[in-house]
């Protein structure tokens, strides 16, 4: 790995003036696109391609033999889950041998939380762009309960709270989204967050009540048991948004995918050993390094820091959009539930600053005096000033489950791979 | 008016330690209450000695001659919109003969928005002390309307919409929150919103919906049109729970009442020509001075600063109580709608602290790394340091109707009266 000169600032001038307007064209893209989520559905039904003996997981896919820890036993859990398998060895073995396919779900348009095992049958939230007609699509928040599948686990109480997710959630939420006037448009409830001190990816309070008020006008359409079902998720937790949040931002993304000779980045993921990353002027073509570090984390007692396993995560799709941790200054209450500083976290909007091509015309960060929040990650600024992306992540446990938050940092090598093979071109 | 050395900061130290023990067992009491939300009923019929003749109105009470434009208009409707008189003439003769009789709401557990006209048939939220059974009421929002009765219009449109809230909204929600399974704790949804944005004065978007979210479990109850007749109400705007921070904080303010040698501020409030300020050595007893000046205002075009006329407004009951002004540091989005600058608005916190006896252990400031919020405002530290509360407020515009929104100072006068009286005892 090259020694980079690591400075901040935005007294660099980019000396390509074809790549800037490539960059501006696909900042301009995304910055005209306006999801709306229009249900939720089986991810069979709606996601093209999706084979029943397929599983999306998170990052660049891997060979099965490479899948280890938390996101190996999610994706046998996903397979049993399914039905593909009778047990843990015959689904092992089934996946082995190719007969269970793994892939990753962006090239479909499907992210994943953590691990991010999505199967047919899951319910997904399917958000589009009414322009288009593009897609992007999410499965549903698993809830507070500790045996979540994209924490690595899959026992009984999972089985049951995917169940249940399928079964009643999904149909109820469907029901009400369709019996709205319009399918809910998802920018006035993202940018109405944001100074509430969502940045959209680790912290979802504000969205998720908003959201739950849109909705408020279609429950009319539910039963008792339906309603009680509806709200009894709705307040499971913080975090119902943050599906949505990725969703979106995967159609908003994949707005600025292929414009020729553009150095923006339109995807980011990561599995449980690779850090992937694309680029605009490369559609669909991974650029890998190594696993992120920890800028700081918190970690909920007993667990420590030696607990700390990756096993995946697409939810870094919102920081492609100017959300997450470029959003991080606007969302001065994760101090509480991931650690930092005000002062920190304003410093780390700062460097996202120097690696961005412009500020979102939407997100508005309050202590900066309603700056937009810095958007269009470029891989010649990255490489330029030696600084690469911040991801705000949550963070799962060796054992299964969530052990706490933090921001991570993503490697150096994808970008620099991706800048020589764009300056070489 | 005595010139007072103007200074900020912690350098000051009390010299009478009796009261500052009486200071702090005040907000002791405060800081031990936990108000809840139990119903929606109509005033006369919750509210011991609100006799069918009666109108509350904001502020110290004055002689019915002394009210003026938008206060003396709502005062007027007020009493159309009751049947005590059939014709704007006939309430002006009965409200100077005494028929019908004008009173601070104060002193009957209730406060009001601007005018702060309640009248006996109007629903009110019923918040109580569990501990005390104390209580504290409140008229709803009139939502987004043009025509509102608080801010001097009484028209058909004002009719239309306070029978609509008494006949149709006040009842469905009532029966919402007697079908949860407890009464509606409120400090959890507040210690909630105010690092979302909210000092549950001039800004309440977090905690209206996260009070949505409380609510979800009980509409199961409603019929199809009394869900949609809420769903819209509470859509209309931003502002609900506006209305449930005033009556709870009348009830966290009356629980420091009446602690012999207090100088912590219990009420503030002020009509169309007074500011009254009680403080807890002295129950019941206003404190009265001229009206507040604005430090920084945002009128709406095509209003100007000209158009700005006080009505009235004893939602200053949530200054008193740790919020407001005192939580503007934690209310950056207030910039957009209130003016001022991240700066100012850190400032005017720093300020607040100089004249505060304490922190308030649950309402924290995330820009300033989750610190309390200044509370219990002391009338000696006021008079000391020179500096009065501000008071983060609506604007009312001449011809009826809300124009703005800004900061405000108390005059001074009211305080010095108190210390004096205080110390003279």
């Amino acid at each position: 790995m090259k020694a980079m000169p690591k400075r901040i600032g935005n007294d660099w001038t980019p000396t390509d003036s074809e790549r800037e307007s490539a960059n501006a064209t696909a900042i301009g893209r995304l910055a005209q696109c306006a999801p709306v989520l229009v249900g939720v559905l089986p991810a069979a039904d709606v996601i093209e391609g999706f084979k029943p003996n397929m599983i999306f997981t998170s990052g660049p896919t891997l060979p099965w033999s490479a899948y280890l820890g938390g996101q190996r036993r999610a994706i046998i859990g996903g397979a049993l889950y399914e039905g593909l398998a009778a047990n843990a060895d015959e689904a092992d073995a089934l996946l082995a041998r190719g007969d269970i396919v793994v892939s990753s779900g962006h090239e479909y348009g499907c992210v994943g939380s953590l691990a991010g095992v999505t199967t047919p049958s899951m319910p997904v939230l399917i958000v589009e762009d009414p322009v288009s007609g593009r897609r992007g699509y999410c499965t549903l928040y698993e809830g507070d309960a500790a045996d979540r599948l994209n924490y690595g686990a899959y026992t009984d109480a999972t089985r049951r709270n995917l169940d249940q997710l399928r079964d009643s959630i999904a149909p109820a939420l469907d029901k009400v989204i369709r019996s709205l006037d319009a399918p809910v448009e998802l920018l006035p409830i993202m940018r109405k967050a944001v100074p509430m001190g969502d940045e959209l990816h680790s912290r979802n309070t504000a969205a998720t009540s908003l959201f739950v008020r849109e909705c408020l006008a279609g429950m009319e359409q539910l039963d008792a048991a339906e309603m009680r079902a509806l709200a009894g998720y709705f307040n499971s937790g913080d975090y119902f948004f943050l599906r949505l949040s990725m969703a979106a931002a995967k159609v908003m993304a994949d707005a600025m995918v292929g414009v020729a000779g553009s150095s923006i980045v339109t995807a980011m993921g990561f599995s449980c050993r690779e850090f992937g990353v694309q680029i605009s002027a490369f559609p669909g073509r991974w650029f890998r390094g190594p696993l992120p570090t920890f800028r700081h984390q918190k970690i909920v007692a007993p667990h420590t820091a030696d607990d700390i396993e990756f096993m995946g995560g697409e939810s870094v799709i919102t920081e492609v959009c100017g959300l997450g941790a470029n959003a991080l200054a606007a969302a001065l209450p994760l101090q509480k539930s991931s650690g930092g500083s005000v002062e920190a976290l304003i410093a780390m909007a700062e460097e996202m600053y120097a690696i961005t091509a412009a500020e979102h015309p939407q997100f508005a960060i309050p202590v900066l005096n309603y700056r937009g929040t810095p958007l269009g990650i470029d891989v010649e600024r990255v490489v330029t000033h030696g600084i690469t992306p911040l991801l705000d992540i949550g963070i799962a446990g060796k054992d299964g489950g969530q052990i706490g938050g933090g921001v991570a940092q993503a490697p150096l090598e994808p970008f620099l791979e991706a800048l020589e093979q764009l300056d070489n071109r």
